[in-house]
């Protein structure tokens, strides 16, 4: 095992590379060339349109040459920190002002623990022999600061039992308390004074069939009987994955034609070919000029057709709709009601923003949605115990001789030793790579199968699959060594008793093990993270290749998103390993610290000059962040109640079951107390804005404001045609919802004082 | 092991004693002087008023001496099968109607299974010599038939995979029609023509302290506020604890008035007396008379005192109130969706049935609950499994050598023989036995403390604990002999793949001692159920000790109620071990289907003659009944896998494995698609019946209607007073509502042609 010493050097290493990182990032960022990487979402929201600086060369378009600046290189940390959380919800959303906050509430349980552990605990254990005393034991200044040090049965551990109760209070006092804040905030993002059609609106599903009625007439002749006060008007949800996929199918074909045509305005000698077959490889060659201009011309006529066919075809319209009412009163009422006897069909839920549905979703009946379930279910369990069986047989296969029997003709070239080391060194591993890569996109891909109508319900469903993949591989797969399947097998053969104790018992052996992960990980993960390498190269690959106007390079840019899915897990998997380790090796409790700082100040610069969030769920993943940080102290109690039987302290064993049942309790509590905000809205908000707008808006025309709210984005995405006036009316109603968010932002003025354009 | 033989002699024997039961009953039931025993329902429902046949003499009003009577004995059983299921429903509400539905989903799941295991299985078992060749074995006939008879590693096991899959599927498939026939009868019956007050009321709890307003004026002011259109009138909710206290008080004083005036009348030669101190034992001597007069007259004036006080004190207004609305569409509304934004303040739900409400739980707040449910489930945990430490410790002081060290004065009694003999038989056994009958009321004890709102929902959350008292002690605990904690201790320290085995492979051994169980509990029990021997002991009692008037006759009847606190978990266990054995021994089925079909026919009758319910959910405890019948189906695979597991017929078990996954997404799907209906009032049956009632009675008095549906019932009990005129018109509102469900019976003449009243 490590010693302190070995660990400062890998510190070392990491803070250095790290530090490389930053460096590289500050550097970068001030280049003007790099603006529009740096710096997306100030251009998306218009308060920022070039880099050019006043009177300067033309190599200052692309290279800064203003030396001072350079100095400053860090100074976008302080500047991140400086914008106020109000200005920072009305910035960037909610969803990622919340999702800062669970980097807080890292800090704010580990930093009071980390200085309790080191005042109280790491004395108790450094002041033991045991480690001393076995002889046949190699042990390093590490493990004398962990629980192994105390000698069996010591008295000592009575102190390990009171921290535990000390950090579950505490770590219980935190979420408690954050989660009054974040249902507090929420209920004051949907009372704020913006009208939004989603708070007007109801995703009725599972419309029933009729005989003698189509589902519009359904849906409307069914609201009125039944909802006669308060109803208003319904947007019918067309099946339109075949026009998007047109849609989608045009712009591929448009970007291939501009790059054509932009090489051959550059090298106009010899006009660009193409062939037509599969990926361009087979095929007659033609004129890629031509072919691209009458290709899209044939698929533009498709869309108009397939769109006429929308708008006439009875067929086309899918058993949902969006109900708007005339109060949010009534929006709320009918959302939280159920409608028919057979609470199969009408179904109705608190329509997600327009943004944020996920449109294939929402037609899917309800026992097939059972099954789904189900399938989906199964499917995850054989993922998560046996995503290693392929991969080794990928890996069986991706060795020397089986490449040989496969492609013999290669022999030659995979003999020569500089190949043969790279297929040796880095085949077997890629298959696992490649797969992890790809999980978070498989985890997605069950989701969506499954059935969720929302963007943001996707992404919280995976994430709770990601992070229980990372439970179950990452953290028990470090702490017993073998596959999840092989823990499976030996689990069910263990008594309920033995499984904390033989995890509890590895854990301070693994201490060192986890503080790499979090430095290897964590550290340079974050560091990676503002460096942006990849849209990096793709910005600039497309600036070269594509990009003629400036609208097009407005269409390069690739801001991102917050990437709930994978981002969550990460940190619950951290905070799992601190509540853990905050008893059992509190050496680890610094590094978690310097992880959440860092990512604090990271995620907070790249949400305020970086990422363009898809959607705004108004935090509604902050139950699931509660509940995984419950689990995750349950699961800290358990393995120190495994721990410390072994360590012959059986006496504390009742003390300790009554930690996580008093945690759990608290869970079922403030689950009751504060859930509810973020599922449903309570009249009482309701009707108190429904009548200040009644006050303040008497005339108001809410037909109009709602009328196309919820329009499926292909029939505004694709505008050039121009091939429907209303389609063109829609899209411009549709974009005057999104600027009111930023213009009634009357306190602070524009841009921003604290924005991140301060950069020289 | 008992032979086929001694089973035989067995059931003889229990049949023997029901059959002797059944015509003590037969017998007893005809003499008019138990009329009112055995037909209670009938004088409550006022269509019998005496047993008095035309022209009797004397002696004919005690003895039944037309002998003809005497030889159709059994003539009731074909009487109680023959009132169809509508006018039962009528007669005795739709809970008894669904709770007489419980015996009959026994016979129908298991009458197909028994044919089925009887054809196929039981040859199967029969035909192999496993038994016969293991010499050091005793075995007998029984176990032939079970799996028991199967060598190891045998193909044979297929047959009881495929018979494990053909069980479930047709458990489920009556499950599943079962659950709809359900929810169709509940919303049917909430439709039915007869106007409820709990249709058009929300109960609702929490509602803030104010400092400005008093609950009833914040109530009425919220209400109008956020439900403007609908909102009608509301009810307080008085702390008439120590109200209904003094009541109670003064009925105890009254009877022992009515005793001592009886035996007066009888001997006028002495005035009784009565000593005050504590139970008649210490004190003065006074005359009784005298001193009981002067008690009631004391407590009456307390009661008016406390009245008035209860009406005047606003302090006594508890923070909860029935809000009646408009229509029904309004009601529904409100209990369905979340007033306010806090969800621990003005919680609202459906109100029970006026009669259903347990007042002492309306005003506890929020924090105070979650709290007590904590309390209750580890107080029922370790009720569960540490029950034998007390009753042990209990056993141990009654013993010979403890009495006589406690009370040496008693040494020369205890040690004459026939003493010694009935203590040392009959006292060890008699602390578990007075347990045992006490634990349903402790298990709804332990429901009151918990805050639920209704009896209903006490009684179905005693049915749960007391059916999780008996799976653990008496089915788990007759398979694995031990106490309950010694199980939990073995179970805790064996692997999770074991538990099934070792509780699998006991069972096949344990098929006897279950059939013996369930003669003697289930056969003799529904034939003691029928005879109600403690009743028609207490009321002989009463009737010569107290009753006077014909009035008080009518109080000293005792028509009980269903019990389903009790009733239900019995019929669960006998379910459950339907389930378990009908793979492993299908010997055991024709006991339960004599179990169910009797107890069919009993209950059947007893429900129409003589319980007389308090309360009416509609059936709402379906929900639960289902989910324990589908808990007993996932045990009984699991016990079947772990059976089969030990014989060598692993390769079955990845089969196995997906009837319980199969079996539990089938009862989500039943869940999501069935319990709305036992929870909601959906708006489109609400809208369709507020209609109808708009059109058919335009001028309703609703407020008029609403006005005292919910009063204490203390206010209404104490009427003899008369201490208030309003009080006294509350009554009359009350009586007329419960006359009008039995006067809107439009198709069936009064008294029913299949009545219980056909009786000679």
């Amino acid at each position: 095992m490590a010693t302190l010493n070995d660990m400062a050097v890998g510190a070392t290493i990491n803070i250095f590379t790290a530090f490389a990182f930053f460096l590289a990032f500050a550097i970068l960022r001030i280049q003007p060339v790099n603006d529009r990487i740096y710096f997306p979402k100030w251009y998306l929201k218009g308060l920022r349109n070039s880099p050019l600086r006043a009177g300067g060369a033309f190599i200052t378009k692309f290279v800064n040459l203003d030396f001072k600046s350079y100095i400053k290189i860090l100074n976008w940390m302080p500047v991140a920190l400086q914008m106020p959380e109000p200005e920072l919800i009305d910035h960037a959303g909610l969803d990622s002002a919340v999702y800062l906050r669970i980097y807080l509430i890292g800090l704010k349980i580990f930093i009071p623990i980390a200085f309790l552990a080191f005042a109280v605990m790491v004395p108790v254990n450094w002041t033991n022999g045991t480690l001393e005393r076995s002889k046949n034991l190699t042990y390093s200044n590490v493990d004398k600061l962990s629980i192994s040090n105390i000698p069996i049965e010591s008295r000592r551990f009575w102190t390990h039992l009171v921290m535990a109760y000390v950090f579950t209070f505490w770590t219980c006092y935190v979420l408690k308390r954050e989660y009054e804040n974040v249902a507090t905030m929420r209920l004051h993002f949907l009372q704020s004074e913006r009208r939004r059609p989603d708070q007007f609106t109801v995703l009725v599903k599972n419309v029933p069939p009729d005989p003698d009625e189509s589902v519009s007439e359904l849906v409307e002749h069914f609201f009125l009987v039944n909802h006669p006060e308060h109803y208003l008007t319904y947007q019918a949800v067309y099946n339109a994955t075949k026009l998007s996929s047109l849609v989608n199918e045009k712009k591929i074909k448009q970007n291939w034609l501009d790059f054509y045509q932009l090489r051959y305005s550059r090298n106009q000698s010899t006009r660009p070919f193409v062939k037509t077959g599969f990926l361009g490889l087979w095929g007659n060659r033609v004129d890629a000029i031509d072919f691209y201009t009458s290709e899209i011309e044939r698929i533009s006529e498709e869309i108009s057709m397939e769109r006429d066919k929308l708008t006439t075809n009875p067929k086309s319209i899918m058993p949902a709709a969006f109900v708007s009412f005339k109060t949010r009163w009534g929006a709320a009422v009918c959302a939280q009601t159920q409608q028919s006897r057979n609470p199969t069909i009408w179904l109705t839920e608190w329509a997600p923003e327009p943004r944020d549905i996920y449109w294939d979703n929402l037609e899917i009946p309800y026992v097939s949605l059972s099954i789904r379930r189900l399938i989906i279910a199964v499917a995850f369990f054989f993922l998560t115990f046996f995503f290693m069986i392929p991969i080794a047989f990928v890996q069986s296969l991706a060795n020397i001789e089986g490449i040989e029997k496969a492609f013999p003709f290669l022999e030659p070239i995979i003999e020569l030793k500089f190949f043969k080391s790279i297929i040796q060194g880095f085949l077997p591993g890629i298959a696992l790579k490649i797969f992890l890569i790809f999980l978070p996109s498989i985890l997605m891909l069950m989701s969506k199968f499954e059935g969720f109508n929302s963007t943001s319900a996707l992404e919280r469903r995976s994430a709770t699959r990601y992070y229980i993949f990372q439970f179950i591989n990452v953290f028990l797969g470090s702490i017993i060594t073998g596959t999840a399947f092989q823990q499976l097998d030996n689990f069910i053969h263990q008594s309920a008793n033995d499984i904390p104790k033989i995890i509890g018992v590895s854990i301070p052996m693994k201490a060192t093990f986890f503080i790499t992960y979090i430095m290897v990980d964590g550290w340079a993960g974050i560091a990676g993270e503002i460096l942006r390498l990849k849209p990096l190269i793709i910005y600039h690959l497309k600036n070269s290749l594509l990009v003629k106007t400036e609208k097009d390079r407005e269409e390069a840019m690739d801001p991102g998103t917050l990437g709930f899915n994978t981002g969550e897990p990460q940190i619950q998997l951290y905070i799992l390993l601190g509540l853990v380790y905050a008893v059992a090796a509190p050496i680890l409790l610094p590094f978690i610290i310097v992880f959440f700082g860092l990512a604090y100040v990271v995620y907070r610069h790249q949400i305020i000059n970086v990422y363009n969030q898809e959607y705004e769920s108004a935090a509604a993943f902050w139950p699931d962040v509660h509940k995984r940080i419950i689990t995750a102290l349950v699961v800290s109690q358990l393995l120190l109640m495994g721990l410390l039987s072994t360590k012959g302290a059986a006496q504390s064993t009742p003390l300790l079951i009554t930690l996580p049942v008093l945690t759990i309790s608290f869970h079922l509590f403030c689950k009751g107390r504060y859930e509810p905000a973020f599922v449903q809205y309570p009249l009482q908000e309701a009707m108190m804005k429904d009548t200040l707008e009644r006050a303040s808006e008497p005339n108001l025309n809410l037909r109009g404001f709602l009328q196309n709210a919820y329009i499926h984005p292909v029939f505004i995405g694709e505008d050039e045609d121009g091939s429907d006036i209303s389609m063109e009316e829609l899209k411009q109603e549709q974009q005057v919802l999104v600027p009111t968010k930023r213009l009634s932002r009357r306190n602070t003025p524009l841009p921003s004082k604290h924005s991140g354009s301060v950069s020289p």
